[in-house]
């Protein structure tokens, strides 16, 4: 038996930990794995993709990126089609089933976001034995409560915040470091949080100048000379675009048309008189070698995933499920300890990307 | 009002993280919070403690260790009581319980593990107002599916596995991180997926010595000249303690009497007759800065904390809900995004410790 | 005796440790050390200082910025004086000399780069007890080979490299890196070369725009299909910035006024067809921990400048000297081995900061 | 014409950027290089090489340990040989030799420590052409003021003291951290400074364990609760081995007959009556990733070697020249920069692994 994976849209730290977890599990099973390159455009002639196994994979999870190569976007955009519905055309959609069948595939992984998993959605109404993980660095994914590549994302945000802090803390300025997060405002709130942010700005919550520079006053007037601020690039103040003043012969040298952290920065120089300073993260974000956290979820991602394809339950996406703090008697939680299963599923993930567990 | 804190036994990344979200959440109620120095024995005449505020709080979520310092023993341990029941004697704890009055307290918050927790349990029993908080860097605690310090501790493994697969590969060796986990095997495993282990020993599997030298064997044959082995500290062989044959002059010079990690490593250069070291990870694992995910879920842990006294739901531990891998439609999944609540317990919990967000 | 200091100008990695350095060997003469805040601008009524004490700065060789604050502008910048000079206005001078006098200071340290050294030397003609302590992160002052902070900001580089390169390779792009260096392109040169960049645009080597592109595309011909090109901020192309044609319509959604980096990244992409994209890692290069190397060199610094004051040999500044590759026969260098010297300057740092050498 | 490389003896982080830095320095002047597999080893029958070029070792300048292998003894090692000198075997030489001959070898670079140079130094005595590269960790070869591997090491030092750190405060103990350095100290020494070590031992100063408690003792006195101590493995107390009384039945459960940290950690604890620990670094300081300036300091020197084979000025090893901090007179460092020389050995060295300097 064999089975194909892709991955589509933006890199995400943990990308190769799923394709490992995938080729570890498919080994198990006897299956082989085909990896397609670039995407879906990897599935469309002249076919590009090469066979995985457990030695030409061996290790990635620790990488960045993604081995497989990913795109942006490309042949499989979404276009108007019949009954103006947004989707694939079907003729591309045939060209790469013409492949997907010469390599005689019999399920495939398919990793991406909101985008691509719309996809992979048409192509399971289309009849093929597909089964989604979701990939969003943003962990803005309906369904899931976790997505790999966040805790990385928002590793890189505290690590952004403890430069900063120093040069802020020693120059008396207010420093606004603008992060990821279109519409979610996930990695500045976490990033935050953990990186002692003393005013975080996201799309859900449309801020008012005004608040954010009383909170910078008021740290002054209580000895603390300066501020950090996380901007989501998302976010917005209220009444939105149009409300924010072009700020002409703003005083920061650093304003730029771009950014919205450029921009808040701009006005909290303006209206407290306080020397402020904007960085963008930008890629830097999204690359490097994955935490510990997210290659452990991507391996496990990739092992459950080709578990649905083993059961042949198609059209479905792994999911983390979600989580929440709440509160039990402390009676319940003393004298008896929570032990590794060794049954369970972690040791059986373990076991799937070819670890041996001592018997 | 005014509430207590204090945590006992081993130190553990991400203590300062509840302390903060203690603080910043009873100074929003307009409460004073009392810190007691060196767990329990703070609280013994003559009392130590400091007044904890939002100022001299400040930034500790980053640190490691507590800013209250801590004691695994004491005073304050269980002994045998009345009727043969083990816990801490009663002049002990009316000794406490003076101080705890004097300082018009109407609330304690207690981090700890399972002993401490025991302890928590037998005040509570007495009449105190107490709230728990789960603290075991072997994330080993029935009743919460994650304890802050954990992934410290599994980052400190991935880390020590990055450095030592560069000498095991240069020099064909077999090498063996000794790691914590008296009991559960949770830090070996998490660590070891996520570093790359070519074995991974854990106390609720007993190993059989030929099953891990033929897994080392077997990577000789497949090519690979290196295998690294996680151990942690609680693991033993099948058949127990007795059955570990005390190699006489082990090959390895760095053979110890001490460690299960040492024994394995001696075990195995004398059975495949590869060359095998070990190392033991030590304190190493249970310091230095916590990481992102620690520092957001002990902030979290402490803002609830302070909930329940508020809620005067006494007697309860926070927890963290068990999280899994699972699967969903994918039609589920696509075309909404999950965004952050404005008025969900995570914007609260950063609201709580202080933070302005935008209005 | 007591002694003064003071740092000026940009914040800078190792700065807190020239500040311990000094401390703890004046505190070994039994001299006391007043620390100035905010740079010169603390000397001048109503002065601001601080008695520092091995007490108080233990452990800020750790941290990065500086504990006394600084200002990178001032009362004491220099201003066309007599005979069309450049200096501090002297009424200024005078000003502070009051304040430096009243403390009874037989001796000042002033940290700080050209402009500050400028000033030092100003203070030092006017016969002020002054030495100075060399600081620049672009590692650009003459008669010195090494700065501290210079390895901390290399560094960042390094690890924003290590980001982007996994972004890179897996959509196939390049990218284009700004990093500081205004005159001087050490931080981009030894950040290149340690972190894997494919080009390095410097000020000292004004680029041709073709070459760099050719560059990009010989590597697409070797079949590798990312660039990293790291570009110090002060770089221009041959024929200086008038023949930087602007991008109308530049591809790149990134393109801003603002830099070279995002000018050069849109060349590229108009050039080759590739999609390219820019990072500034701006403020993220001077913040931060220092590395091990800037915590020992601003130590060393310290210590040193404590033993001039010592010796009244004013007028002086602290220095690393050159250091460069040779060759030597290996007959010379074999069977004899380099040691502590028992007696010598580092572990005369190591005693001054109050370390104990075990005897 | 074709050159081969080898290194020999443990490995040390930079191993990697030497090879680099060989390779991509033989490229530009048209050779091929021949990298011998496992140190000398490789050169005896069967021969085991690979070609080495600028596509097989793009970016191993990043990684630790070595591409070629190595191995610590072997066939290679010295021996009683003819007049009672120590030497490697006039037949075994012979045997290699022959390899070399038939890879028409024109040139070797032996990259290794004191015992791998001696060697290099007999066959050049022999009539090989080959240039040494200086390699340990420990940085105790003479004719080298610094060798790569080293500032890895250290930093490895500073990060388990910063780990170490919090644990101790947190308990109030004293931590004894042992790390390498059987002859020389300076790995200690330079850790300790920069990691806020309070006591230092190295082999070069034999200890008084007196003046070890008294300076915890002080400083427990002084308010400090706890301690950090580094071993250098060499360290030994005055009067050597025989004078450091066995401590039976010593209260920490950590002590054990191995090493020095150990021994240290049991006799501060018996006689100052505090709680005291010891961690083995061990094998976590000589892997993992080079840092930035190892990395820069291999690329050099492998560059160096190049050109000395080019010169064909065998016999010789590349060195960096002894650096120190002296004084300069202010007026001598202000208006000039220091910047970098466009035809110099740096710019010469970014050239040689391939890096476009943009023009």
């Amino acid at each position: 038996m064999r089975i194909g994976i892709l991955n589509s849209g933006g890199d995400c730290p943990g990308l190769n930990a799923v394709i490992h977890g995938v080729v570890g599990a498919a080994d198990k099973l006897g299956w082989e794995v085909v990896g397609f390159t670039d995407g879906f455009e990897g599935m469309l002639p002249p076919a590009r993709y090469q066979l995985l196994d457990v030695n030409n994979t061996m290790g990635i999870q620790k990488l960045g990126g993604t081995i497989l190569g990913t795109t942006n976007k490309g042949n499989f955009g979404a276009k108007v089609g019949a009954g103006n519905v947004m989707e694939v055309p079907h003729e591309i959609v045939n060209s790469a089933r013409k492949t997907f069948d010469a390599l005689n595939l019999e399920g495939l992984v398919i990793i991406g976001g909101d985008g691509t998993l719309t996809t992979a959605l048409q192509l399971c109404n289309m009849g093929w034995p597909v089964v989604g993980v979701p990939k969003t660095i943003d962990n803005d994914l309906h369904a899931t409560a976790r997505t790999f590549g966040f805790d990385s994302a928002v590793t890189s945000v505290v690590d952004g915040l403890d430069r900063l802090q120093t040069t802020a803390g020693s120059h008396g300025r207010v420093i606004v470091l603008e992060v990821m997060g279109r519409h979610a405002g996930w990695i500045a709130l976490h990033g935050g949080i953990a990186g002692g942010a003393n005013a975080i700005l996201i799309p859900e919550i449309p801020f008012d100048m005004d608040v954010v520079c009383e909170a910078v006053n008021q740290r002054e007037k209580d000895g603390n000379n300066f501020s950090l601020i996380v901007v989501a690039e998302g976010a917005l103040p209220e009444g939105g675009e149009q409300s924010f003043i072009q700020t002409e012969g703003a005083a920061s040298s650093e304003y730029r048309l771009g950014g919205i952290g450029a921009r808040v920065a701009a006005e909290i120089e303006k209206r407290t008189g306080k020397e402020t300073r904007s960085v963008t993260l930008g890629h830097l974000q999204r690359g490097g070698s994955p935490t510990a956290f997210d290659r452990i979820l991507g391996t496990w991602f990739g092992v459950e995933a080709v578990k649905l394809i083993e059961k042949k339950d198609f059209g479905k996406m792994v999911s983390y499920q979600s989580a929440s703090v709440g509160a039990v008697p402390i009676e319940d939680a003393v004298n008896q300890l929570r032990l590794v299963d060794p049954e369970g599923e972690e040791v059986n993930a373990a076991r799937s990307v070819g670890i041996c567990m001592g018997k």
